[in-house]
């Protein structure tokens, strides 16, 4: 039997929006140790790794290891219907071919797991949605830990903003780190763009810095396509880590307040092939 | 000759939001009473019944019964052009093809309802529209007064988010009500919802209150279509009333601050024929 | 060289806003005196005239005229990668076929123009967009300083919202001044519509008075289409003042602070062929 309760029922509202633009079905993965799923995008070039940690559920039961498929849109119809500050439960019965969503409104306490005893002791509204299971293929890929030529920390909203500008210019973005800072390059019809963001810690809120750790400078190029799908998990966190080596994929973390992450990992475009849309793994 | 003066012109904005989805061309009824409606939607499902008593407007002159055939949406298009402090007054001359909207804002007093003595007397900006007014078959049909099985007063704005997020699940809801509660479902391709609001009495606000009235548990099935139409409504008032029999239509209710009423009646569903779009009346 | 520095960068996307529904492709004039624009909208009907006074600038460097030809829906994707926030620089070379946008944000001071030097001396985030510049051909037309009957200035966003409500109701509007007020009226399928403004100057804040200055009455009749489009402006000034005379086009003028001007120029359609939608010049 699976029961995992979170009183921050919009946490997953958001790290659904963050994914299901990337990704249409996937296997979530329940085991003692958390909640977790791992999926490639359609077009099997970005790669998404979510994580959220049992410690950070109020009450996490999971008896046996558990692998859900769901449609994303689905799961994100249902998860819509609770509110903002609703308490989420997920429930599974081992056997079961259904997974049901159940949404509290926080404002009083409940004694009882079962709809029918709420009436008497229970809250004044409560909802529970149940979602058929599928079978979903999917061959979970070891991603070894690897050291990067450089990492820059910066704040989440940035990032965004600078993906969606860039967009409006061209299709890729060519990511180069120096000691000094981080510059976003594009180039299209209409022109080209650039935009250096400095390294700086002296800001007054942390989440405001701009932080490189770097042992080499890197140049890497990508599609601007996929960056501006990986930045809907920008309502997760304040900030975002970019880490990039010259010969792996780029990964874009954000953390999920106590929890885990979801990280979204790309591959870059070789730059002479520049014109050529798709990337190389 | 007629004339009708509301202070709160913002009201009648509301009022056409309200039910210009369900009808499209209808007759407004004036008499020394008030100021009503009744109409069918296109389908003829669902009825409407609108009143505005004479006591809730500033000035109401009805020289003689009226009844003024009007295109909702062309009405709607004119009412938005009123700002939403304006006084609103309706005229039409005994015999007249045409209706005028007059629009004054509220800032000072006017003393003429001439448009032309006002540039001396009167307010800084004035508008008025008029509209031709359309020949519209109609039969008024009596309701008759019913004892209801059950009654459920609720926050109409809970209730629209009810609807709503059923909707995006299937097409139509089961409403079940007992003495502990009332149970909203629906099932889809994707699952089945239940949303369960308990009967409270006690809370801060009057208009939070859920509050039963029941004589004996009722089960009724409603295409959601048609009670999302009936939210239009919900800017009209903070509460909502559902009351339910087996043999009759649901009666939707909102109230109009001391002036009178919208009501919405949808016949429901029968469950053996639940994949069978049409209701049965 | 020409290097203008706009510490309010966002009125220059105000700007752009205001005029890139009319005008497609523009020259922008560049002399000792200011930055300017003159054209006509692509049906030739319109005219739109832009003045940003060098004065306004904080750094004003135009070395010779320059006349730089632009598409006006590509500077408007540039400017808007600019906060709200960020001073704009307008740079490019003599000679050169290309013209730089560079957006800095604004809470630190920047020691370079160079976006290589900021590294060490400059801000945190410095974006510059390169874009080529196109070759117009665009007829310089001279307007005469006319004599007008009739000027009133009013609030730009109650003349906005004026030309917004006619147009759901028809597609001409009769502007007529007296000395008591104006008249904006119109006429379509479904009614007509009439809204009068009076004088009023006795207002606690200037910019919501309404004033005439007529030397004698004047009626004439404009496409609501292109009066809807004159409103974009609506951001860039609190008022508006429309001038006008029998035998010349309306000017409809919005101030931008201390800097200059966007002037509107529309011929009056002839009142006889009213339903011939090409307006006599």
């Amino acid at each position: 039997m699976l029961e995992l309760r979170l009183v921050q029922g919009s946490l997953l509202k958001k790290v659904l929006e963050a994914i299901r633009e990337l990704v249409t079905d996937a296997n979530f993965d329940c085991s003692g140790t958390g909640f977790s799923l791992q999926a490639m995008d359609s077009s099997h070039v970005a790669l998404v790794a979510l994580l959220l940690r049992s410690e950070g559920f109020e009450h996490y039961r999971c008896d046996r290891n558990l692998s859900m498929g769901m449609n994303l849109n689905n799961v994100s119809k249902m998860l819509r219907c609770a509110g903002n500050d609703d308490i989420v439960t997920i429930k599974a019965d081992d056997g079961s071919d259904t997974v049901t969503f159940m949404f509290e409104s926080p404002s009083q306490w409940i004694l009882s797991h079962s709809v029918f005893f709420l009436y008497n002791f229970g809250q004044d509204k409560i909802a529970d949605f149940e979602m058929k299971l599928m079978d979903i293929d999917s061959e979970h890929l070891g991603i070894p830990e690897a050291e990067y030529h450089a990492i820059v920390r910066m704040p989440s909203s940035e990032f965004a903003r600078i993906c969606k500008d860039l967009s409006s210019i061209g299709d890729t973005v060519v990511i180069s780190v120096t000691k000094e800072g981080v510059k976003f390059s594009t180039k299209g019809d209409i022109g080209t763009a650039n935009i250096v963001c400095r390294q700086n810690s002296t800001v007054d809120k942390p989440e405001e810095a701009t932080i490189i750790e770097m042992k080499e400078p890197v140049t890497l190029t990508f599609a601007l396509r996929y960056m501006n799908s990986f930045t809907k998990a920008t309502p997760l966190s304040s900030t975002v880590s970019l880490s990039l080596s010259s010969e792996l994929p780029i990964v874009v973390e954000y953390k999920i307040a106590e929890m885990g992450y979801i990280r979204f990992y790309l591959a870059p475009k070789i730059e002479d092939e520049e014109e050529d849309v798709k990337p190389q793994a």
